[in-house]
């Protein structure tokens, strides 16, 4: 026997485990986010910059897979080198680690290569004990600011390192619980009023709920809290959520993160301290501004957690009855912020995002990234940075996730509908991430995921919003919360997903117990929502509304369209769009599609003024009543061909003949059945026999496509009469058309030798009825493994191959799409498969098959167009894969054009 | 748009469209078979060896198929040609073609590539009128047998080139009701005790029926009759019936027909005159005789049609109440007759089928062609002639057809037991195709078909066979005729078919009417069997026997042994076989297997002793619940492990671990269902819903395979744990074992890899435990495209590759097997598809995916082990594909082991 060798433990380190930043210097630089993290990099480059950046040191990400590697313990030598980089820190700081005389405190915080917002833990205040927070006290002469560190700490060890949190959904935070049984015996309001003694017998109870909830005492050693930290930072990375993030984000595990260790700053000493976040522009519209909030007396952590409502940090931001700006309240550090934030987005070419903190007037910048926006933010920035010369137009186009132009192209309210005249505004909280939706209220993650999986499009309401919520966050149509402004979790995370987002109403008292909130509204009281209601969001307004509001086709901004001109001008891959209605033609068109790829004739059969012919012509038992019943569908199709073919005018439109297992057209309850068969002047039983002699075991791999037309070549026939027909009529209206006859599901070479020669037969016969000239072609879709291994013999009768990647990966996987929910998540879960093959096209397995169809039928035929159709045509990796291999074009729906339009272009561009 | 090409109309004729032959010369020869077909080309070597050949020309297949290509017209030049030709014979008679002093009539022929006999027609006696009738009475003096002549020439031409036929199945042929009205209006028994005038109404009155039938007058014109006549044979080609039997054999439209034209000899001239047709051996059994019979004073078709008891030809050959050999009747013309026996087979290496007439006295040679034969007589002709010197052991190899072998190895009766002692025979048949059956009576070849449809063994009983009768005799388990003998029509197609097949039983009175037949028995009376009453059939003996008789295992003759040992040294592909059961793998050891390529471990699920546990395992809710059922499942497949590897010591056994669909495994009925949750402790509805929760859409593209083990991987780490115990049981014993642990569905590289791992670290365990070595091996199926596209990688992870054909086949082709059902067979029948990919693997689409597998898996592996299971790997022509493509081995069922091993020989053979 053989086994398989497991990657080996023992790995190099690039350069050492650790490394310096800080007050000017450092080691790091941008080139080394892969190995610092992007949280490490942007400290080091921010420190060469001359942004004063508290000094600190990075334990490299590769450290973080060695932890792993070696069964979650640290590699040799790593002890030491945090040693002698914390010397440095205290050398620097001039205080020493765990002195109780004049202690170093220390953050320590994960950062991953990209930011994973609110994924990772952190802990503050790390190297206090009683010892230490008593000198501290003394140092500072504030002993309620020390002994405030030290409970925040204790709290913060517990739950992140120690696990003491929560033990339900509905629980609340066992520390704050304390906290708020201590506010309410001394009679204060806010945490602030409490006193240091109070926050002394706060640390007493909290390390009591440790040792009571885990067995062991809390580390009073702050080396053994500093390698806690450090573990808990490497065992995040692996929590079911950050998992999640991941996989919803396509990062690999073999990042890994790393840890951040630094001198800690406050911004809690006094009135004439503060902390903040901000972008540097506003990431929603993405006007150029300074946007962001800041807490006076408070650590960060207090700003992104909601509990306070903020101040804004420009006068421009400011709201009419809202508090001071800091640009008003310490204009010196706002100008010195100004400055800072210049610096930082000239440098880094991009939006920031940036945590900073106020210490007694002096400000330190924590940290700065690339700022995460909305979609429509994301195309202003980045046309705006071109104008400011900072981008190029490629490198504009490049900046912007395609994914995230969806938020630009879906619909908003409706303005000029009476009902949004007459709409009842419950409350106006911030606008955190724009859009507009309607759906049913609930208000736990769980049950927004139950509802959203048996259809329904919910909201999800709560006080505020954390980590562990992503998978409900993700089914949720909306996120409203009561906390939290437009940094907080439930914003940068409903941004990040393009999904709308009100937060901050705090006129929401939500009761959890009860599945309700209630509202104060001007002039009827209150009012009661609960679970189930049906709310309208606003994310642009912030409005909160009730009952539903209608929709309408999205606006774009003029920073789209100069961009899209960018995007065409820099792709070579055509994009169509996949459409049956004259309807759906129309709304691709106004999207930029270059003609329709795949319409589906199958939709056109359900109609009612037809359904019953259909089903007549499926019941026939001869060919001629099969045809008699195929006359009466000839002139609606014919009509429906007239108006797709119109719509498309001067564009070609590749027209799918019919598709699905004939059974998908019959009624299947026996009160349909005995009405259709009375209906035809069939007998019951007839029908019924006939149903079910049509069941198939394996409908995906039964009678359908091209094989429905090799036994009853009519159907085909019929069809490419009633496309030829609307084809002349147009032609004699002087429209342009340019239909492209698609046999669909060809595995075999006669197969499409027949019906090529029918069709030609067919369209020929018409042409000289009409004595017109058109141009069509016929072509088929390859979506069998088979059909691409013969594609040489296949495409000596194609004009055209579109691949139809839906069956195709269906078949190639062996997975039926219908069944596979029942395993493929925990297939993405555990890592079998990196990504759902349906969603984002399989390279590896169905793109080697698709690469040899184009090497075969490019063989036969050099001139042979190649498309795809299905819904891998609107996922932007998918796109970049067709441009790659070589294809003429892709198609999607027609939401998806302009994203496909982008995708191409990125594509292009990162070929050159 | 493009079109493609027709084939062109006009195309080259080889060597010119009409060959003549016979009296020592002739342009043709074997080398010229394809152009010359089977017939003529015999005819033109018979001719050349001086064999007396009368005679005539032959019109290349090229014209048939110009014939086609040309809308069924025949091509410019060919009645010059044949005009040419027809006067070349007319010289070497001393006859002409429609003179009425002294009349040529010619027979016209059909003649293909290889023989299908009975498939096409004939016409005897062509260029007979009212004037060349009277002639040739008056030239032979013989106006009975002129008379007899010319109705059997309109009776024929009638039926073949007119259509007049009977109109039903249980029809009588409209002339034969003629001929038969004819016989009792004169009040004789049979057709030669009729008179010249008699016969001379008859032609009127056939002739009448044809102007009635037609409504067109019968032509008197030889020319126009020979035409039509030739047009007659080109037309046969594309009969329904022909179209079958190619379809059968695989054999291609494009080999086209010949046609024969060639003076006609009589054997119904007198007594002096006689006709016949031979075997140059046994073609049941082998034995090296003249095998064959003749009429005398008759035609050719009188001893095919079976409406006369034909005489033997050899006197060892006659029966002891039978009548007189041609060796003791005619004893000149059998010593002339055995010389060209003689000459031919040595001339062709082969056994001879020869049709000869002697026409006063002088032997006339009409036809000759390599015998069809049983499997049997197969393999003892091949041994025997290589004892003969006539040929090598390669040679004898590949004379053996594989699936003929099946033959030799289906059960006959088991002659020791009581019931066949006691065993009531009603009566005693010819044996003309060996083999035992037991099954139901049914009349029509109609309703062989449907009953065999629904899974019945049946038995055809009619009068006699014709061609139409072809798809019921297919369906049919044995063949039972009332009249006919060892060359009737029956008897030639059954042994073709290696179906059992008893013929000649003229005790026999069947009335189709009342669907009965009633024979008198010795000591019982009449005895009547009805339509539905179950036969046993003896084709060796030729009895048959009321009520079921027990089956046993076949004895192979020494030859086969002889045979088998020079193929298991010509072949280099290794064969085993798939079995589930220490049963099957006993035989499958018996009949040659070199280990097992295929257990299936499912069928050991459905033990009564375990169906409990392995249900209660489905619907466990948790992992502890589900191991404490496997727990109960463990000591069960251990057992089961234990049998079939001990069966197999020595060999490699492959196990493949549970493969299908959990819901295979549980029950569908609500009482069932109601019954199970009783067992198990659980609420009815509960049991329910899990059963409708496991429905799936698409079960073959479902939760099966490794998918199975990705969600719960307890299931196969206990079936790893049973093999490795019960291997380490053996070994303990001293018996070698070679376990091959097989992960079915693998289509992504990590699927295996996480099964690899969990079954070495299961493995390792339990050789640890028991202190024990083993050599197993860990290796997947692959039967999804994708495997083949990432073969390399899947390499990386598998110590062998068994393709799995049957599933590989479904996914490739997307077809369902068990819904293709519905459209396949039109699909061959339009030759979309020459032949069904389920029983002959699909070289192109399949085969293709299987060599890019194998290069993708040695490129990571040279040595990977490489085979194929499913039931490709027991058919012949796959088997080639599998040697050709570099496999290790194949694997089929225990009774298909035999052939596999011939194929393998044939197909080294082959490549040499």
């Amino acid at each position: 026997m053989t086994t398989t060798s497991k990657p080996s433990a023992a790995q190099q380190f690039t350069e050492g485990m650790v490394h310096f930043f800080g007050d000017g210097g450092g080691h790091g630089s941008r080139a080394l986010r892969d190995l610092l993290g992007g949280k490490g990099a942007g400290l080091a480059e921010m420190s060469s910059l001359g942004i004063p950046v508290p000094p600190g040191f990075t334990i490299t990400t590769e450290v973080c897979n060695a932890f792993y590697a070696l069964g979650r313990t640290f590699p040799a030598g790593l002890a030491e080198e945090v040693a002698a980089n914390l010397k440095l820190v205290e050398d620097r700081v001039g205080t020493k680690f765990g002195d109780p005389s004049n202690p170093l405190l220390v953050s320590v915080r994960s950062g991953a290569r990209v930011s994973m917002p609110g994924m990772m833990d952190t802990i503050l205040n790390l190297g206090l004990n009683d010892a230490t927070a008593e000198g501290l006290a003394a140092r500072s002469g504030n002993a309620r600011f020390a002994y405030d560190s030290y409970r925040r700490f204790v709290q913060m060890y517990g739950d992140v390192v120690l696990g003491v949190s929560k033990e339900s959904e509905t629980d609340h935070d066992p520390f704050e619980v304390l906290l708020s049984a201590k506010k309410r015996d001394r009679g204060v309001d806010v945490d602030t009023d409490l006193d240091a003694a109070a926050l002394k017998e706060l640390v007493a109870e909290f390390k009591a709920l440790v040792l009571e909830r885990t067995g062991q005492p809390f580390p009073n050693d702050p080396n053994e809290q500093l390698w806690g930290a450090i573990g808990a930072v490497f065992n995040s990375w692996e929590t079911p959520r950050a998992v999640v993030y991941r996989a919803m984000h396509n990062y690999p595990d073999t990042w890994g993160t790393a840890v951040n260790v630094q001198a800690m700053v406050f911004g809690n000493l006094g009135d004439d301290c503060a902390t903040g976040v901000l972008f540097t522009r506003d990431p929603s519209a993405g006007d150029r501004y300074i946007f962001g909030e800041f807490l006076v007396n408070a650590q960060g952590e207090d700003v992104v957690a909601g509990t306070r409502t903020p101040q804004p940090i420009a006068k421009a931001a400011r709201r009419a009855d809202g508090p001071l700006s800091l640009e008003e309240a310490m204009p010196e550090a706002y100008v010195e912020l100004a400055k800072a934030c210049a610096t930082l987005e000239r440098h880094f070419r991009d939006m920031q995002d940036i945590e900073f903190t106020i210490q007694q007037g002096r400000l330190w910048v924590l940290q700065t990234r690339n700022g995460q926006r909305g979609g429509l933010a994301m195309v202003k920035i980045a046309v705006d940075m071109v104008d400011e010369g900072l981008l190029t137009s490629d490198e504009a186009i490049l900046r912007v996730a395609p994914e995230q132009l969806d938020e630009l192209l879906h619909p908003v309210f409706d303005k000029k509908a009476p009902e949004y005249e007459s709409r009842v505004v419950l409350t106006t909280g911030l606008g955190a991430s724009p859009g507009a939706a309607v759906g049913k209220v609930v208000f736990t993650p769980g049950d927004a995921v139950q509802w959203a999986a048996r259809g329904e499009d919910v909201i999800l309401v709560r006080d505020e919003t954390s980590p562990e919520d992503i998978e409900g966050m993700k089914d949720a149509s909306a996120i409203l919360t009561a906390r939290g402004g437009m940094t907080s979790h439930a914003a940068v995370v409903a941004r990040g997903m393009g999904k709308c987002c009100v937060t901050g109403c705090d006129a929401l008292q939500i009761d959890y117990a009860h599945r309700e909130f209630t509202v104060r509204v001007e002039g009827r009281g209150e009012v009661v929502v609960r679970e189930g209601d049906i709310l309208s969001i606003d994310g642009t307004t912030g409005e909160v509304i009730a009952g539903p509001l209608p929709l309408a086709e999205a606006v774009f901004p003029p920073e789209y369209d100069r961009l899209m001109a960018w995007v065409d001008q820099a792709r070579t891959l055509r994009v169509r769009a996949n459409a049956d209605t004259p309807e759906d033609a129309d709304r691709a068109r106004s999207f930029g599609a270059e003609g329709i790829g795949l319409c589906r004739t199958e939709h056109m059969f359900f109609g009612a003024d037809r359904i019953l012919a259909v089903r007549q012509m499926i019941l026939s038992q001869t060919e001629t009543e099969r045809r008699a019943a195929l006359e009466k569908i000839l002139p609606f199709q014919r009509e429906d061909f007239h108006g797709i073919l119109k719509s498309m005018a001067g564009f070609p439109v590749t027209i799918r003949l019919l598709d699905p297992p004939l059974h998908e057209f019959l009624p299947h309850t026996s009160q349909e059945i005995t009405e259709l068969a009375h209906h035809l002047g069939l007998r019951s039983a007839d029908v019924e026999r006939r149903v079910e002699g049509l069941r198939e075991f394996n409908p995906m791999l039964g009678h359908r496509g091209v094989r429905l037309a090799i036994t009853f070549p009519e159907i085909y026939e019929v069809q490419v009469r009633a496309i030829m027909e609307a084809a002349c009529d147009l032609r004699t209206e002087g429209v342009d058309v340019e239909p492209e006859i698609m046999i669909p599901l060809v595995g075999m070479e006669a197969e499409l030798e027949e019906l090529r020669a029918l069709t030609v037969q067919t369209a020929s016969q018409v042409l000289t009825e009409r004595g017109v000239t058109i141009p069509y072609t016929i072509g088929t879709m390859i979506e069998l493994p088979r059909a691409c291994v013969i594609a040489d013999r296949i495409a000596l009768h194609a004009d055209f191959f579109s691949f139809g990647t839906n069956d195709l990966t269906q078949t190639t996987f062996g997975l039926s799409r219908d069944d596979a929910g029942r395993f493929l998540p925990s297939y993405i879960k555990r890592h079998v498969l990196e990504r759902d093959p349906f969603v984002e096209l399989d390279r590896e397995g169905v793109g080697g098959l698709i690469r040899l169809a184009i090497e075969k039928g490019r063989a036969t035929k050099p001139d042979l167009k190649l498309g795809i159709c299905g819904e891998h045509g609107g996922n932007p990796p998918s796109v970049a894969f067709c441009h790659e291999a070589g294809l003429n074009y892709v198609s999607c729906s027609p939401y998806r054009v302009p994203i496909a339009r982008l995708a191409a272009a990125q594509a292009a561009l990162a070929q050159r």
